[in-house]
């Protein structure tokens, strides 16, 4: 059995006794769930609370039958949770607007998996179609921690990247200045724990077992994180057409981007280029063209392997990025940014290394 | 585009001319859409009815995406399907309660997958808890067309068994005699089709996915329908354990039988027996023993393979026994019956090779 | 058990007694396996041979569970085979390319399911690799039925198309006057029984299971196929970017293309398109924009679904196409292809709805 | 890039200062490659050697896309492995009869995952048909780490259990006393892995997909190791049914075992018999009764899930006991001995938390 973390004083960066008191809001999605799955054997945060409103009171283990030992989901307490040393909001945008505000006001670190504070304000506003009510502190520090790590360690509230949008930069970036803009084609395939944990019609098993089907084209709002990331941390390679699929499989998220190259741009080049960007990277592996990632050679990690080919015939690159959609995707990448927000080991608690088979 | 048969008087059985109008109701269920994927390419029988009371007015291609072009479910109309030449029940059976006695009274054919009418009144009334509100009419015939095909050529009413029932008697009864009361120990696994169309949370793509795990045990109402199945057609052997389980496949039930032997009963005479049993029958194939049949070989068909093993270190045998849960385990037996019903030729429309691989 | 057609003089198209006798050579691979679970239940063709040189001897049952009671393979015959009324080729192209002469010059119907003679000599030789030996008679009568029917009904033999061509083109064919040239991109992913029934590393059920990985980009043999049908079926669109996937399902294969639409194309036009193409096809079904088709929709059966939407930010079109590989890409395509040389109606024997769930 | 522990000499059971140096044997299958997933994040074991004769030379990741990085296996070097601190044998048996006794000689402790040394010599030489070549030194520790940790504490050679019998005896051996010798039947269901990365016909992936078939029965040589568990940890209950399955999934393992209560067992003992052997264990998870464990909620981690349900009508417990094959089965139960044998933490670099969903 788990035992929740006592209520103490918030410990400040750099102290040396005790663990960090953390919590974990919107426990009860998938997200939530897999970071408290992390987070019970890391060796320097406690889970002080495992909070979902919708699911106050239901059992963890009724949802999530790998989390055994770990009680009841508590309603959200703002006091509370202010009072830790971070807080991991796992919830639907609409919850981090209202909670967001009340956090950074009472200086709590803050890590966001919403896509409330990822992309600016104009940008959320077109691709989710309602305002930002909180226009002045969007966008947040964007938790790409690979790209953004300084910026990572000295912010207070981390927007942590979408699953999509992760495997795509990862493995566009190193590329930005060799693609030419407006040739950008993302066909993305994800499992179907990124649709979440509530049941639904087109979620539910035998109806999509065995099946893959396109969904979302073309106007899923990741496109817009895509293009809001490729221009603030690579450059402005015009709108990209994102077209993504559901797998058949729980977990695992690859990202196939096809891009023309730029003029007199070799294959050589562009290894050189994904090789540059990760060689020091722990979490990051490059594998030599022609050798493809498997999605769950990361599962259940926080790794993400790329490859890239060219075709000559084409003047094309075809970009090959997988992640754990849980993983890299969603919990992974927020305990990797939480570490750096605590100047800890980067890799504290995680693993590139999937369980596969 | 699936065109609905007109309405027209009903046919007479051994009418020479037209099709057989048949109807579907409950048809927005698992085993109402596979009988409607397969009567819509039999020679001899036209749906005339597509019902659904829950889902009257929604396509039927949201709910089934194999099945575009058949319009929208219908609401239940009773005398519309009281004038057909023969009603498929795919209904809970609360539902079959309504129904059958109006079909009986206006002498229409019925074939009920629910499982109003397949056992003894007080079996019924022990599993289900509730009582029988028809006792005069129950049971009715027990359609496990291979053992009762004569009754079944009878019939008004015929009760089309469940599917773990199916595929648990089709491996025991030939072997009644060799088996010691007491011992029979069903240990069974289905795809999750078995638990029907609708979301739940523990029927969520992501939560399954990859996973098996039992349920039910060891009250599933299907023990019931399994003694009162062997006690009727074959020999009373007691109690039955049994412990079903979900596999997380969509399609494909798996009944694997521990049983002992009767003192003296030799491995010969239990390969005898079956083969015996079957070596006539078109959709029933014996498999040598240590042949053990995949689900998937009958994927999709109104197949069912069985094989015997027998341990003379315990003198018990294990008869393994597959068939798809929604073919011969539900939609596959009903169009079987109703072929024999109609004296058609009983495999019309069916096959028993399974989509395999 | 199933009984081979008892040797007879070959009947000419059109004798109304009898059924057509027909062989199966390289019946131990899953294109022809399919052929002998499709042909066994059709209504006009016995199954006269099943050959197979590798594992003559071996059961039929050995390597594919769901055909039980077939007997075994038998070794290529070829003046057996020369007798019978068609022969299916599953083999290599290299079988194909020493049986198709033998056959053509026995007067001897052959749809051929290898790539021997799909294509022009000159891209054969560019994407394979090696010199064609029977220059003169490639490429063959293309038979991707609904475009080429007329000249299917007419030849001797038939090149029955590549799995990934025939989603692709059936997808893109209606469109190709609206597409941009030197733009098209297509993300196919397939189920694993396209690669074949011999076991292989890559293979492996434990190493594949609950993963993606594409492979073979950028220089994929059916890249060639996919041109050259689109010259010779449509229009020239240019050099075709094309890149597979493994799916960790056994059967299904979906088409995602990317094109930029030429200027000042709708949306509107993109639909009529398809529509107006396939509105009398009983093999293809055309979604409405925004309703994507599942690979499992199809599985099974000869029926292909198509999608298609535009994204009017990026000017490109997204079309989704799936077939079930073995069925329309394969085995079921071969038949229709039969059908129609026999003089048959087009979809004797089978359906164009999958098994789903 | 792992780099692997240089040579140095061997530490000494508790010695202060540096990692202990372990190596691999046989790390070309899954169970060492498992292994070597676990101890790349091992806080106290640094592995020196990577070994698998037949696959010398050829990297690791591409036999496991997860372990990029991981360089080649190299040969087997009897000298350099028996100057580790440890040393696993994840090798068949014929290999660790070679191997044990030259690490024995060399005091070399070992972590054996073959079934060389498992149980006593009669039972070697009956299940596995073949004189046991050391016998003096058969049986060794058997490391069913719940049940023998103090024996494990102080041995030199321990005999890691067998994925079936793990989650057999764990489930059964808290209730030997309250069920009745003679009735035990086992019927188990295990992922592919647990068949090792061998391709082969039988588990080529599209044969598999889908389906789940039994194999086996009633001879497979972890019957003989079960029972002998019983009889040596618990009490001898007499002949064992055991009959195992594949699943259609990589990883996981379902023991569902089925027994006679004795006579006036309630099942609140069970339950409390259950409890009580595990309540202080941090691996092992008792569930209440009616609530059933999945096989993914201990994916990819070392944890185990029972659960028992009591047929009053039948007499009868139901045992549902669940591990990951290659984690408690295999590599997990081997790194948690490695611990005990070392003094460590038991728990260190294990979680008992699978990779849900």
């Amino acid at each position: 059995m788990y035992v929740l973390a006592p209520t103490r004083p918030r410990r400040t960066r750099g102290t040396p006794i005790g663990k960090h008191q953390v919590g974990i809001v919107g426990a009860s999605g998938y997200g939530g769930a897999e970071l408290l799955r992390l987070l019970a054997n890391h060796p320097e945060m406690d889970v002080a609370v495992v909070a979902a409103n919708r699911h106050a009171g239901q059992p963890v283990a009724e949802r999530f039958p790998n989390l055994q030992g770990f009680g009841d989901f508590a309603p959200i307490d703002v006091d509370r949770i202010a009072s830790l040393d971070m807080v991991f909001l796992a919830t639907p945008h609409e919850a981090a607007f209202e909670l967001v505000p009340q956090l950074r006001a009472a200086g709590t670190p803050v890590v966001d998996l919403s896509a409330a504070y990822r992309t600016p304000v104009d940008s959320f506003v077109t691709w989710h179609g309602v305002e930002h009510p909180d226009p002045d502190h969007a966008p947040a520090v964007y938790g790409l921690t690979e790209w953004t790590r300084q910026a990572v360690a000295s912010a207070t509230v981390v927007a942590n990247p979408g699953c999509y949008p992760t495997a795509t930069l990862l493995g566009m970036l190193p590329l930005v200045e060799l693609l030419a803009p407006g040739s950008v084609v993302v066909d993305a395939k994800s499992g179907t724990s990124g649709a979440g944990r509530a049941a639904a019609d087109h979620l539910h098993h035998p109806h999509l077992d065995g099946s893959i089907v396109a969904y979302g084209a073309p106007a899923h709002r990741h496109t817009g994180e895509i293009e809001a990331g490729l221009e603030q941390l690579g450059r402005d390679l015009g709108p990209v057409s994102f077209t993504p699929h559901l797998l058949p499989v729980a977990r695992g998220l690859l990202a196939t981007v096809h891009a023309e190259l730029e003029d007199g741009v070799e294959a050589g080049a562009v290894q050189d280029a994904l090789v540059a960007s990760y060689a020091h990277e722990q979490f990051v592996t490059v594998l030599d063209p022609g050798t493809f990632p498997h999605t769950k050679a990361v599962s259940g990690s926080n790794g993400c392997q790329v490859s890239a080919v060219v075709d000559p015939r084409t003047n094309r690159v075809v970009i090959t990025s997988v992640i754990d959609n849980l993983g890299k995707g969603a919990a992974g990448q927020a305990l990797q940014n939480a570490n750096v927000m605590f100047g800890l080991s980067e890799g504290l608690g995680l693993s590139s290394i999937g369980v596969h088979p």
